[in-house]
């Protein structure tokens, strides 16, 4: 069984409580709400498996017990001795973490003895950017670059209501470590601005269904709100008026949700309204927002996703890499503390390989959330198998410094998520991957991802055979790389079709407003980023990255034309040159694809029949995709080259 | 004044009717509608100028006199002597377009004698296709290929309900001589598909208020109306049912609309529906629609673009251009008497440069409409000056077998027309001799197209000085012209931004299903259609063009890269090189429409200053577009080839 209602389980179907159903548990300590959650879970399975929730006193092989009141605290303590699995938490949401612990490692949780150990999550904020339009957007549609069907919060200009599904979702993130949701879009039309105001009650009730899994709810504001639904001439940040007005909106929103999260803002960004037409600094617009929520124990998340999106293709001196590094790192120092700057991991969009960003890092002074994007928008938009954990990792092991990661130096990971209304949750129910893993690399960004790929098989198929896990490795393990290789080559990026983003078009942005090309002619191809000769971006890094990305001779391969334009015969650290690594990679890409829709084949009778039709309808898709890709991309580089392909295979 | 209403006069200013108003007139004959319209237009400018309309035996200095009653007779009789004028006519239409012949002689019809001289249109149907929308389509909006505002005829799902618009717009048609004006989109979906039945009354009002100007309603309907009206399972062309089902619908369209036009066509064509669905061929299709219509006196006018919208771009050997010819040259002398085939005047569709289609006098024994299209979809939609009379004069003077002229093998001229609800009826007001110019064509293919444009000048500004014509020639008779310079070279077509078709994107559908490419690799560029190497397509054309087209050596310059694929160092007539033509004509047209804006800026006194307005903010984005015409063009040019500019100008 794999439903609960009628949509899919996903990471918790009720098998995957088998071992933890069976027993005899006991919850202790309180009161406290989410010890009632784990009450209640526990009392569900227990229900379905045999078990026993007990009192006090009886005799229970797995004892939650809350020893505190203290909800900041997410971590736990598991151990195991004398025949008794213990978890011992001094908040309720540390108790609920360690209940997930418990279900993950099954029968394993019940066998032998477990040293105590102390788990805590390495990141306070794993954040979820739902970018869900309330009202359907002409363009974006109701919920932007959504894969999924339509949003689990809203449908066609109203709240969706069906606050059962918004708690299902909650407990999914809550079993993968997820700790807090903004539940509208960065790009804040009208419709969705009033969300702040008079129309809070529908958020009072989305966080009311998120509450009991530990999820905070956050709201996307409008920089212009004052102006918008205040009536003011004037959302300049350090208008008193507009001061006070934010102060006074803020504490309504708590009236109407007591642990609201904080503000999301998306300001002076692709038309979105900011601090900048007011003369004031980006600091200057956060602190604002920060000043009003800091009463209340709330957080501002300041997008640093600030370019010129209106850039003259013909003007090669303006290097949009180069935008939130210039923008934000004279800034340092100058954020209020619960402010946080909400970097995207690579200086551009999502791409399917990106450098990471040289903010990260850069402004020690200044608390840090990455963002990621797990809604495949640039990654096959999940009609495309791809799972994106290992580029995840990649980011958060990445050492700006050259000594601490990434994913040590951020205080919150945040991701646009790949979830929607569909009866599985993400378009392809392998996407779920995607998610399981982002909030467990959140949770632990050291983790590695295909050990949690591991949790997410064995919690989505509890008891299916060895054969099933090999499969899935198979087919997602190298799903990243195999997109990768059909796709834009060499971290040149982008060659989507513009608007949608979906299927080839390699000038489909190349004589664009949005600083996003690849000056690919006839001798060669790249974007020349380094100091000496080029747009200067590379020198945005600390070393030895700055020197590593300075010269082609020591760029990685995948990062080369993103740093470097260099003619087709350009011999790649690999032996081979970048035009036979073009065809080569492509001819690969659709071979890999064809291999993963054979192994995904061989899967049918361990897979649900409906699950099972559902991804092989997508690979079908995939493929069809990635010929097209691979035709488009060889056909555009040999017509440009002329170079033919050393193997001579077919390049229309 | 140029205002009747709020909406602008165009070419019918009172002023216009100057000469005619200062007169006594006298209209004579009847009874006939028409008859009523010529003498109520006589009563209006004499009460406005000081004339009269006098009774018959009365002095009078115009005398329009209709002496029979065969509606069908467009003719008309124009003669001066003893000082009187004198329209004689047999038909109402006729007396009325002798009207207007009067309006545009102005002083001149009213001074020494004119030889009596009788004047008929060359062709029976001159007919606008509107290509509105009912319900306002979610891509295609209100008007498909619309830029002009909203439709005359329908908003929101609704009849519009401006009748006095209507009326007008039927009166400016009369006044250039179009008769029939089909009132919804060839791409007929849900709610148009009901204008013919439930919704007929919507019609009969547009019917009634064009009624009094000669104009004549057409409907473009669905192939599959008697399924999704008339809830048959099938829409074969000869099953029974579905033949009665027509029948019936069309006699009860006959008792709403009496003088109705008939049907308008585009089946098997881009998704819609058609006869091949149930293995018939067009000839079936067409002829039971004209089976319904004949004993009404009606016509369907079926459209020949046909063809494979879902070309694979890898595939070579399919050409788009072929389609039509390969698709309804068998058919000929299978179409019905009242049925006729509406051809485009290109193979491709409406590019600023095409060879004349090899369809136009390819069917002898069958009846022929040549469409073109007055909206500027492709020839910068009215934000563009682009005056298209002298193309579509080239067109109609074309001699398919090298004889007889492309404009008196048809029977009918057709265009998609560029009015809409806005206040200058075309968006751009100099896009208003367009559609008069096809008015005037239609009547006279054999006219001088420069002639018109007097013409056009005359009646929009009517006393108005030399140098305002002048200006107004030097601003439009190259305008289509420059143009064509900076956008697509040679007759390459398209390199267009798909979907809105506005903008450059040389490769926007280089990969695309729809069959338009250029193949431009490192070495050349253009499409071989001869027929020793090519597609073949140059061979559907009969002598001396077959020949002509066949080898770069003879093919017109304009249209070497629409027939051939060649070097970019390969030498013009012109004796430049196809690569230094592109450079040259691409600085050439950007200058040539900075010229015209120049020209227009000093108009400035000669306009209204609304008109004068409009149209200066048309010419700055016109320049604007222009700019990035040339540089994308010249700099996928240069990135490709690699050879430099012989004059060295900036290339980006």
């Amino acid at each position: 069984m794999t439903d609960s209602g009628n949509f899919d389980a996903a990471w918790l179907p009720d098998a995957a409580f088998r071992a933890v159903g069976a027993r005899r548990s006991l919850v202790r300590g309180g009161p406290d709400p989410l010890k009632d959650t784990v009450r209640a879970e526990l009392v569900g399975v227990c229900a379905r498996f045999g078990g026993e929730v007990v009192r006090d006193g009886d005799a229970a092989e797995l004892v939650l017990d809350l020893t505190g009141e203290d909800s900041s605290d997410e971590g736990y303590t598991l151990e195991r001795r004398d025949g008794v699995t213990t978890v011992t938490a001094s908040g309720g949401r540390g108790l609920l973490y360690g209940l997930f612990h418990v279900v993950r490692l099954g029968e394993g949780a019940f066998a032998g003895d477990l040293a105590s150990r102390t788990h805590r999550p390495a990141l306070a904020t794993r954040m979820l950017d739902h970018w869900d339009n309330v009202a359907v957007h002409p363009v974006m549609g109701q919920v932007e670059r959504g894969y999924a069907g339509g949003s689990l919060f809203w449908a066609d200009g109203v709240a969706r209501g069906d606050l059962a599904r918004v708690r299902a979702y909650g407990r999914l993130l809550a079993a993968c470590g997820i700790n807090a949701v903004a539940v509208n879009n960065v790009n804040v039309h009208a419709t969705e601005a009033r969300l702040l105001t008079d129309r809070i009650g529908d958020v009072a009730a989305i966080a009311g269904a998120l509450r009991p899994y530990g999820v905070r709810t956050h709201l996307s504001v409008s920089f212009a709100a004052p102006i918008l639904l205040g009536g003011l001439p004037t959302a300049d940040p350090l208008d008193p008026a507009v001061r006070a007005w934010w102060a006074a909106t803020t504490a309504r929103v708590y009236e109407a949700v007591p642990d609201f999260g904080g503000y999301v803002v998306k300001a002076d960004s692709e038309g979105q309204p900011g601090p900048f037409a007011y003369g004031r600094s980006h600091a200057d617009g956060a602190n604002m927002l920060a000043a009003a929520l800091e009463p209340h124990g709330g957080t501002v998340h300041w997008r640093a996703f600030v370019y010129d999106h209106r850039q003259d293709w013909r003007d090669r001196s303006t290097d949009r890499a180069r935008a939130a590094y210039d923008h934000f790192t004279p800034l340092d120092g100058e954020f209020a503390d619960n402010a946080v700057l909400q970097v995207k991991h690579g200086p551009m969009d999502f791409q399917v390989r990106e450098p990471v960003s040289p903010l990260i890092g850069a402004m020690p002074d200044t608390r840090l959330a990455v963002e990621l994007q797990v809604t495949q928008e640039y990654t096959g938009q999940q009609k495309h198998a791809c799972w994106l954990g290992p580029m995840w990792s990649e980011v958060l092991r990445f050492r700006p410094d050259g000594e601490v990661p990434a994913g040590r130096l951020a205080d919150g990971l945040v991701a646009v998520p790949n979830a929607g209304d569909d009866r599985f949750w993400t378009g392809h129910p392998l996407a779920q991957a995607n998610l399981y893993t982002f909030g467990r690399l959140a949770w632990d960004p050291a983790a590695d991802p295909r050990s949690v790929l591991d949790e997410w098989i064995a919690l989505t198929h509890p008891g299916s055979p060895g054969r099933l896990a090999e499969g899935l490795h198979a087919v997602l393990d190298g799903s990243w790389g195999t997109y990768e290789k059909y796709t834009a080559p060499l971290g040149v990026g982008f060659m989507v079709q513009p608007g949608h983003h979906y299927g080839p078009s390699v000038d489909g942005y190349e004589y664009s407003p949005w600083g996003t090309y690849h000056f690919a002619d006839r001798d060669g191809v790249g974007v020349d980023r380094s100091v000496a000769t080029g747009t200067g971006y590379a020198g945005q890094y600390a070393e030895p990255w700055a020197k590593l990305y300075e010269s082609p001779g020591t760029c990685p391969d995948e990062l080369l034309l993103f740093f470097h334009h260099v003619p087709y015969g350009h011999v790649l650290h690999s032996g081979k040159t970048v035009i036979q690594h073009i065809y080569d990679t492509h001819f690969e890409g659709v071979e890999e694809a064809e291999e993963a829709r054979r192994v995904w084949a061989g899967l049918a009778n361990l897979v649900e029949p409906e699950r099972h039709a559902r991804v092989a309808e997508r690979f079908e898709e995939q493929l069809r995709s990635a010929r097209e890709w691979r035709d488009q991309i060889n056909s555009y580089f040999l017509r440009k080259s002329g170079v033919p392909d050393a193997h001579g295979r077919t390049i229309h």
